[in-house]
């Protein structure tokens, strides 16, 4: 059976170290000095390493089930749910209007990177609670705001998203679920959403839907889509539960992974709804929630990673098999450690050299959200904009990935439900998929962001990249670092330039070669994470700071992504350079 | 549910385009003409998209169940296993004198790749029977290849491999079954083995045990093994099955996939055995077995991959999701279908073109094996020894890969497991680990294939690849071709020149790049394959052959393969030249 400890320290070195975050004037950050983060990050780790990461394979095993239209969450889950609440963590980033503690965004980031660790599928109620409640907080009226958010910032309430219909996920335009304006301002709201996280569950006393669907007057296509709250049961005056709303869960879905959560059919039978935010602008509302969703997701990619590689360790050093090529290192046993071989080193260094890039790159993102909405930092918004489909679409790619190669140490043994690897891997799958398949992140990377604002925000990474490069330039310590960021950003570079050259007469020139770009893109920050984090620690180190083999280890995996993932750029562009010829040659009988 | 037809016309240009299998000279390839084999793999086609491909996914939903001691297999097996019985299919490439066709292995793995694509779990049972038929066929004595062929060529009798204990899978010189000679000339055998694919299952009257176990006076480790022949029932005097022996199923495993097959704990109590082959060469024995297991596994690799493949296509042209970025191509209806959009082109692309250069490199493999079996071709079969492992890793490396893909394809119904397409992923996925997990594939090119014979394959290898590249130069119809071949034939040559020159002095520099060398061989075998494939087409389209549609197609993909697979050569090639040094370079502790 899995176990899950919070890498707290990594943590600590990515707040203090390289973000430096008390040093940075962001409103709040004053607060977070090594002490109080260190001890919220700690409790977090006991809440997850006892309460969560033990339900995380039980969970799965038992999955949710419907039953008269009820569904009932694995045994356990109610327990911990309520603990989750009691401990106030679910209302930590939240507005302290309406309950919350009012901490920083990157610090519910780090929060909720330790929870997703130790069990996604539970982790996701609380999420999805979370989205509902910045959708409403931005987008809500005051009476809105005073109705739900504290219900949903304590998590008595909880909250679901709705889009995908039957015949349409990424297409919402072609969407048929109906809004009809009643005399009392209210709307009827008849359709069936599919794919809906958490849509019924024994969890909590009502739940919260946010629903797109299309109201009269709005026109074709996605102009048409508002978006509505409608709860599970109508809010009294005195802001209780009350009448049971026309809306209900149809089905569950049979799914690959995280069983623990209740994947619903949900039909609306003529529901009660309000609008949030304006008239037939519900696409505008959504995207505020779903770009926090992906930036959730493409956490959820390396937390994940994050559990399976925890255990890949801990199995390569304790199963013995074979010898060292080099000579015998554990003489005494009947055989060596897996540790010791060089092909299970390269993999266990795959899978760490990515997750603590990832980490880097997700709490620096979580750092310009904070810029962005404390601070008003446009750039910092423009950046977060930009780069938050490579959040999502790269690191849950090689989240994925890197949850197979933890599966894979573990031999046969792997294969085996028992012990807990397959979990991973079929968990992490899904991040791939939902909040937008990475085939539309890719697209919204290259067909949307880089284009944004005339380019503004691509050219402000380049800058950023090349800034870091001049500033170690000649720096013995930075070897390995400066030389492969610099060819990786040409690359990047090159890649931006093509699409420029070519895109305009043939979009599909640049289409066929989104995915590598988003790859490509993925790696030059993760580079960049690993240079900065590199110099962080030999600053550390010259300050005579902590604990100095943790900061050697930073550095010497740091030196391993370099050395051994960035080299994928340049494959990323040859592909990229061969353009749409290839790539559209056929006709679609052909296939 | 998924469906699956047969690629009857890929196979038949493999064997009369490609290798042109009746002017070949190997004994028995002269019956081989079109007629006869487009027969054989049309009737395979009709069993297998009728009986065996329905059982799929209904197979994965149910499992096998143990109770007291017998194991059910899922609705419907036994009567598919009889009419493959019926079918003579089970004896395809089975020696005459014990009951088989005769057929050349090529024949064998084509109709193979048909049934794994339809239904892999399923098939497993015969195909490990055919492993089991093989060891006896190469090592048993005349009465035991009386005994046991006829009824495991008819798979009235299945057969079983047993090499895994608990404490070892890779490392069998721990192994702890012991077999003590009796005065009779047989072997009690006693001990535990686990993940015996089909070890237990109610198809079959009986079950030959192949079972690896320690007798006494042959040294330490893998020195002492030998390989005992052990039937579920002790076979009578007249050749049918008696007493019960002393072998039991303790546990069936629940596993990520392959639902359809029992992965059985096998106890071993004082059962009675007998010697196949020598004395304390086991191993030896063994080997026989795995290089055709392993072939096989790396045929489950793309097969599985050309399922997945046929059903993410059916679904790309029925679901429509939003509009070509050049123009609608669907103007009446409310979208365009999913495979005009550049991105899904290229995971099609993808899949297909990996497929079909899998399908090529086997079915060669394939061919290299009869002439080696029925020519006694040594260079052949050093040859083949080379390839084997970078068969199974890379195709089952991809093949997952491109199941993955697959799925990725349906989107949201891609994680359901009602749409089928999780189950071709969760049945991939075992294809990297049995029969010697990739890593271990990779260790054994690199550390001992390179160097067989002083060397001879891999400059024979070579030398076919440079021959191939000669034949073509300045051939304007294979542009596309020979340039990326020859380059990533260059990077190949310089990767084997750098363990070379490191190896010796540090064997980990050689073993710290030996999974990035067998993926970047795959490469070059594909492309090698898909160099010829080109070829072989251009002449059948010069030579008015056939369906134009059909060759231009095979060029197109041949070119997309090239173009945008091959690019990988390099990062491969980058990533071995970085040595041991960022792999090797922390303490065990600093993971």
């Amino acid at each position: 059976m899995p176990s899950y400890t919070a890498p707290v320290k990594d943590m600590q070195f990515l707040l203090h170290d390289l973000l430096n975050v008390t040093a940075t004037g962001v409103a709040g950050y004053e607060d977070l000095d090594e002490g109080f983060t260190g001890a919220v990050l700690e409790e977090a780790g006991k809440v997850a390493s006892a309460v969560l990461a033990p339900l995380n394979a039980s969970g799965d095993r038992e999955g949710c089930v419907l039953e008269n239209g009820v569904v009932r969450t694995p045994k356990g889950f109610k327990e911990a749910f309520e603990a989750m609440k009691d401990g106030g963590w679910t209302a930590l980033d939240c507005d302290p209007d309406y309950g919350g503690q009012g901490l920083p965004y990157l610090m519910g980031t780090a929060v909720g990177e330790i929870f997703v660790s130790a069990n996604m599928a539970f982790n996701m109620y609380q999420g999805l609670t979370h989205g509902a409640y910045s959708a409403i907080h931005t987008h809500g009226t005051d009476a809105q705001k005073v109705m739900y958010l504290p219900k949903l910032v304590n998590c008595d309430w909880t909250g679901t998203m709705n889009l995908t219909e039957p015949h349409c996920g990424t297409d919402l335009g072609m969407m048929r679920t109906k809004a009809e304006p009643q005399a009392d301002g209210s709307y009827l709201i008849t359709g069936q959403k599919i794919f809906i996280s958490a849509g019924e569950h024994d969890l909590a006393e009502n739940i919260i839907h946010l629903v797109l669907a299309k109201a009269p007057g709005g026109g074709e296509g996605t102009k048409g889509i508002s978006l509505f709250i409608v709860p599970k049961f109508l809010v009294k005056e005195d802001g209780n539960p009350g009448a049971r709303n026309a809306v209900s869960c149809g089905k569950i879905e049979e799914k690959m992974g995280i069983h623990g959560n209740a994947t619903c059919v949900m039909n609306y039978d003529g529901a009660t709804g309000w609008l949030l935010g304006d008239l037939h602008k519900g696409m505008r509302a959504m995207f505020t929630m779903m770009n926090e969703a992906r930036m959730g997701v493409g956490l959820q990619g390396y937390a994940v990673a994050e559990a399976a590689y925890q255990n890949a360790v801990a199995y390569a050093k304790d199963r013995l098999q074979g010898r060292a090529v080099t000579g015998a290192q554990n003489a005494d046993g009947p055989a060596d450690p897996l540790i010791v071989h060089p092909d299970i080193r390269r993999n266990l260094m795959d899978q760490k050299s990515f997750v603590e890039g990832a980490r880097a790159l997700t709490f620096w993102g979580a750092h310009m959200i904070d810029r962005s909405h404390r601070e008003g930092d446009a750039a910092a918004e423009g950046l977060i904009s930009l780069m938050t489909p490579v959040i999502k679409g790269f690191q849950t790619d090689k989240g994925f990935e890197m949850a197979v190669a933890a599966q894979q140490v573990y031999g046969g043994h792997g294969y085996i439900e028992e012990w807990g690897m397959s979990q991973f891997a079929r968990d992490a799958r899904i991040t791939q998929i939902y909040e937008g398949a990475n085939g539309i992140q890719a697209l919204d990377l290259v067909g949307r962001k880089l284009a944004q604002d005339g380019g503004k925000h691509v050219m402000a990474f380049f800058e950023m990249v090349k800034a870091e490069c001049k500033a170690h330039d000649g720096d013995d310590r930075m070897t390995g670092f400066v030389e492969p960021l610099k060819a990786a950003s040409k690359q990047l570079q090159a890649a931006g330039m093509y699409f420029m050259q070519h895109g305009m007469k043939n979009p599909n020139a640049a289409l066929s070669g989104s995915y590598d770009f988003m790859h490509l893109m993925g790696h030059v920050c993760l580079g960049l994470m690993w240079t900065r984090m590199a110099k962080a620690a030999h600053l550390a180190l010259e300050a005579g700071k902590g604990d100095k083999a943790f900061y050697e280890t930073k550095i010497a995996t740091g030196r391993y992504y370099m050395a051994r993932h960035l080299p994928a750029c340049a494959m990323h562009l040859a592909r990229i350079e061969t353009g749409a010829e290839t790539v559209m040659a056929l006709p679609a009988e052909a296939f």
